[in-house]
């Protein structure tokens, strides 16, 4: 879209015709397979390739939104929230292309492709209330050092017993970005919040029962921290937290 | 109901009794199986023949259903929301019939019988915002068809990546009616509704996670459309969409 | 949006500068007075003219709005949800203009300008509930008349006393599109829904007390509705189910 | 609890001490089985014999409750949301007993002992909203028919048809308590309980989908219905809805 | 609508044309005021005269409604919800016509015309958890005398100090029908069923705060009621539960 | 209830018949004043004299209820949620009375009667996260002073700023019993529960606004607390938390 | 961090420099295990031994949680929320360690290590509303048991027979601390909590089905108790009850 | 709590006394005015000076904190959320203090002391749904200057008319975070989110009615974004969103 100053320059030299024009406009940004229109330019306008969210796709669809990637020139593929069942059809896919795949069944994220080197400004800090939670801190701390960034992890450090948190403070004062993933009460987050001079992104997880609600006593804790400086993401969404702490971390 | 005058009619011509009259009134409108009262004047009274809601009923009480509807006279029946393991008995006690039947497992959609012609005012463009609404996409589709309209599927153009949508919009523009299929925030009824003169049908889905709330945040957010000219129908309801869109794709 | 090839064309004609191609894109499509940027648009892009919705708006924003709106062409304003408070600053906007004004404190409804002749495929139908729902009918009707229908109205006529509304049959049938309005139970939109051949926009209102949470249960009622061709709008949304229904009888 | 004249009369003519007086009130009062305390005077204080509410208790724990009520005089035992694989089990108990044992896998119903002739002060109307509603509606009927009711059935009789409930209506009228039992948007509880004299029982079930959230739409709904003399039991409660609708049918 | 066969008969006999037969069938069952559709076949068709809600109506309409019915027939009127303002001029209006006419305004009932001399199996009891929940209790009690029952209240009986609703079990026993009208937790309703061998009618109130939600603690406290034998109406609604225990009471 | 051995005994001796008996433990167990039974056994079965709970009470019903239990001997009454208006008649009363009176605006609590020597096991100490959760916080200061206990404040000291609670913590582990009172996302109570020995009870405010849903946020962090020994009760209420501090203060 | 006094003492004494001192302060405090910050000083800070919560977390995890605990010297582990699957995993664990180690599949609760003494005030009563709730009273009276407490049981003794909780009285006053575990309406703990002196903690359960809500409805009531002294732990949080119990068995 | 190892080389040179050490510890951190404990270490903590937060505060709260924090150094105060009735009280209290004051009634926003100079990255865009959005938007825009940042603001660019926002795609796309604030169904972040590689910090607005639940609809759709980089704060929370904003442009 941003590039329409271009596309008009081309017409007025007469290097392009306005039907072309519109269609290179339209054929260039996305990649239609019927089941999915892939998104060429999100790269060029977000910073960052384009992510495949596994969920609710087949293999074979994941496949071939991953070729269209790949054959448009990304290098490296994310794919979240991929059940182990599907991993497998897609690594044959992978191998067959001669490209590197590896798979992590806790966090269930997929990467393809060559990693890349951390580049960010400082580190991101992900933190946990308690051992349950870790699936969403892992999905997040790949995908974190996916989009290069480095990462520290403090696992465990709920407010049941808060010394766990003030003793790794120095670690966490170091990070430029927090990452609070915490369930049932959710009361990390604030309690982080309060500490730190580095923006703080929440994650509510579904850990817990009864009350929790699946999540949204976390949530709506969270969104009502008394602690300023938190903000929040949707409950278990491990990749969403990394990808604006990596914006935040990338900023420039 | 409304030939209550021809009935009177022939009372006052002595061609009917009045206790006649009332039975005739009472049993010309339904077949009563017992655990079903099959509705036999809906196509009088509606304009569309009846259709099977699947979900809830055994294969037997299905079949039995679209023997008192084809035994009145119905040419065609659609049966929605059918679990492949009901759809291969259904299948049978077509094929005994000697009538045509067609499963399709992406809509859970089974029909029986004859196409009809599209004789519809113009097309019916159907919309999604991601992949895995497309089973919901498909059931409003083949509805579509099914009622005799002509289909534009535009999949995959959610709001992350705009310019998918952007591109298609002269194909949107054409479409007399727009259904809308989106899970997560459903944003993209919104700006469909922005965009196009036609009204448009906001379908949420229940895909997503967390705080999705089993289609819940796409509901709210279509009813709350800051377009003029968006209504909404149930989470994942896209037999409904499709049987209104076509009501108006009809109206003369 | 829609004139990107016009305008590409006079870029290749030399006629138009890419900076000015692009300056033009934007100048022409709205008005920005700061707080709010008028759609200057909306006619051709939807087939009708701006509407101010007057809730959450001061006096001086309305008029200002309708000021431009009016300068650039629109010949009749519709203002909807605007206290009585802030309709007489407005109208005397409007005297000074010269411009005849009218204000409904029923319906909350304003509007500016020379009336519309009907010019829709048939008529409207209104149809409510109760007696209290008659506030959000009156917007319906008022905007359907605004928006160039003529209006057919039925009101207190919900299900605790269906004769009622069984008598108004024919009336009923003979609308092209039926608007339902009912709070409480919402039932209303069901029993219509299962009766005529038109396509039904259902209104929850906020009509009720206890567990009717402020319009919540018709709401649902009306989303989970066993009838179909039932499409839903915002609680108490007049307006929107009168633009959509307006859209419909004007389909061609 | 009522008896306490009794037995201070005893305990004035000296035929009970004061201890055995609290002995006595507190042993006859029900059998305590460590995981139950069988409730002994249900018959004297409601009129009604024990039923066994089965779901959450093994196949053992049933047939230990009902051999305490057996054992002290109760001829007949109900037990209901008894799954199929437990009633085995528990027709084994009988058996062994040599009384007699039926299980309906429709409607979950277990029931031991001899019937019960009809005695009520006239009929019990089951009228459900559609096919799928049947299950709990059988719980209702049959529920009724244990307690000494005669029971009509309608069933499938929604509002998406009205016929079909106006041409049951010489029935309906004939009852002297109605039980309604629908679910998706619940709205025939208001037209019947428009139409019959009545009182109405309204059974909101589960069936539905989306916006339905597990019958909280139908539930709303019949709360607050429009129409007088229709009161609410819980979700899929058939079993309640009989037990009232027998306690007013033998009311004298 | 049940006359239906005595207009055939007339159709038959040749002094009713068809016309005059729908016409009359029409005419005859509702006055239409324009703003409300006044059902004049309530009485037939319910066996008790018609009601005017009042909350959501002007004193012009009530009043209009109220002629309407007096005009037609109906002896006496119950007007429910109406603002104490709201009552002088409907008192003015009665005055006019001659008829008698009483406000309360605890209850916020106003009746006009002779009262009815009760003529039930027996008596309704009306008891409530405390003494905010009174004029929920007044409107119920009311309307019960009203429609021709006598009422014995027992008002401040809640589960805080058990004692006293046990102190009151023989009053509770000697009657018919049970209204428990309850806020906070609404545990009242549980207890009663639990004593009684009557039908229990519970209004969950309003009354509480905090996690009481306006009523929904108590509502749903009531509707999962592990004693058999009770129903449950709207919030607040005392009327409702009037309506039906009288209903109930009435039966034969 | 617990007597019913001592008037057993009685009857047995002959100086109580069973009439008398009976009448005997209805009459002296509470005092009926038609709006309110008085529970006049509450200090005998609750160790606790009777509280009035001034929200929705009339000050005449106020007064009337504290002249009952003055009248039966009770020496100091607590109101709670008086409302400033209702404090001046009810002072009046109490002067008139010449019984001591004092009312605090913060807390809404009047207290008539001599002051109670504290005799718990040691102290309370209130907590509170900010600054606006103090008249919540003064309700359960002011209510256990009442009940006989020496209290501890702890205001303003929430999780934002952690320190100011550490800084505290010797004060707060002196203490028997802890009453967390917290908005917002009520983090303060799981970060206490953590931290000391002593049961914590965790009152929900109000306070807070948005997701904070009235209290909601802060009730659903309380109750999924990852500390152990952290039990809540009802939003804002203060006094019922101060009730059960005091009981476990007072156990032995 | 209560001992931060100890430790300065040290330094100043010159045992321990500044670097020294904080790096104790941190070691001794907790074990990190990576996916878990196995707390320390839980005893000294708490009273009461570390807790596995077994849940979330695979046998592993379990294990090595177990492990740590004992190297540092706590004498007996509780683990709650363990599947049967992963118990016999861990109780081979225990077996190779030589520790006794017993699990219980109805409440779902593993105890390793030997037992402890009875040493609180008084007895601990845990009452059921009904058979269903057993297991989570099972895992309140072993968790009591375990921190060393007497436990009465009375099960099964909910409000639709209120006999069988009067019945059992005399055992429930004689209890300090009285846990009432309810689903459904949850009424039993207003009712106990207005026959009691002792602090009542309330344990609502998920058992019940429709608008039970998976326990919210006896969730709420028990929040809006009208009975004093009454406070609430999460949905099915046996454990949770029990601890604040036993802490305030344990007061002194 | 970081300077502990500070304090404790003091402990060791002797010059500080253990008891000294605590004691420093705890004074230093806050002023204790007994209703607040004024958070004196937050610049040094979290880099930013504290903030007060009005609502719920009376205007001698207000100016107490006020004090504390200006006489312990602090140059600027920033105050939120405070009523234009508390302002005169608090302005006249400044200007006795002869520190320069000012309030703005859109945004409740008030500020005293001198500016701070804009010291960040790069600019802030504040961009708006709709007109009724801007006093969020307002208190956002006000404390982005307040902390030191220049500020782009784009009001009324909602998805209804989408042109208006892609007009404004450059300056947008200068800005190194993003504000996206909307009412309504809150769709406008997702389609931000989705066009820049800035991140996005969305601020649901109460704005709207019916079923937009008071800002539920916008909180739970920008929770729900297709895009990435989108986190949320609490509704209406424009001082929350500028606060992390700002801590994003000041990363270094």
């Amino acid at each position: 879209m941003e590039k329409i100053e271009e596309v008009l320059s081309e017409v007025k030299n007469g290097t392009l015709s306005p039907e072309e024009a519109v269609a290179r406009l339209r054929q260039q940004s996305y990649d239609d397979l019927g089941y999915a229109k892939v998104d060429l330019e999100r790269l060029k306008r977000k910073g960052v390739s384009e992510t495949i969210y596994g969920a609710g796709k087949t293999a074979c669809q994941i496949c071939g939104i991953a070729e269209s990637l790949i054959e448009h020139g990304q290098k490296r593929v994310l794919i979240t929230r991929m059940d182990e069942g599907k991993s497998s059809a897609v690594r044959a896919f992978f191998d067959d292309k001669g490209i590197a795949f590896s798979y992590d069944d806790v966090s269930r994220i997929g990467i393809a492709g060559e990693g890349k080197k951390p580049d960010g400004i400082g580190k991101i800090a992900v933190v946990t209330g308690g051992t349950s939670d870790i699936a969403v801190a892992e999905e997040a701390a790949q995908t974190a050092v996916f989009l290069g960034n480095e990462v520290i992890k403090i696992y465990d450090a709920g407010v049941a017993g808060i010394h766990r948190l003030l003793a790794n403070l120095p670690e966490l004062e170091s990070a430029k970005v927090v990452i609070v993933i915490a369930g049932m009460e959710g009361a990390l987050a604030s309690v982080v919040g309060g500490l730190v001079a580095a923006p703080v992104i929440a994650v509510p997880t579904s850990v817990g029962y009864g009350a929790g609600f699946g999540g949204l006593s976390a949530l709506l804790s969270m969104l009502n921290s008394c602690s300023s400086g938190v903000s929040v993401v949707n409950i278990d969404n491990g990749y969403g937290a990394a990808y604006q702490a990596s914006q935040i971390n990338h900023i420039k």
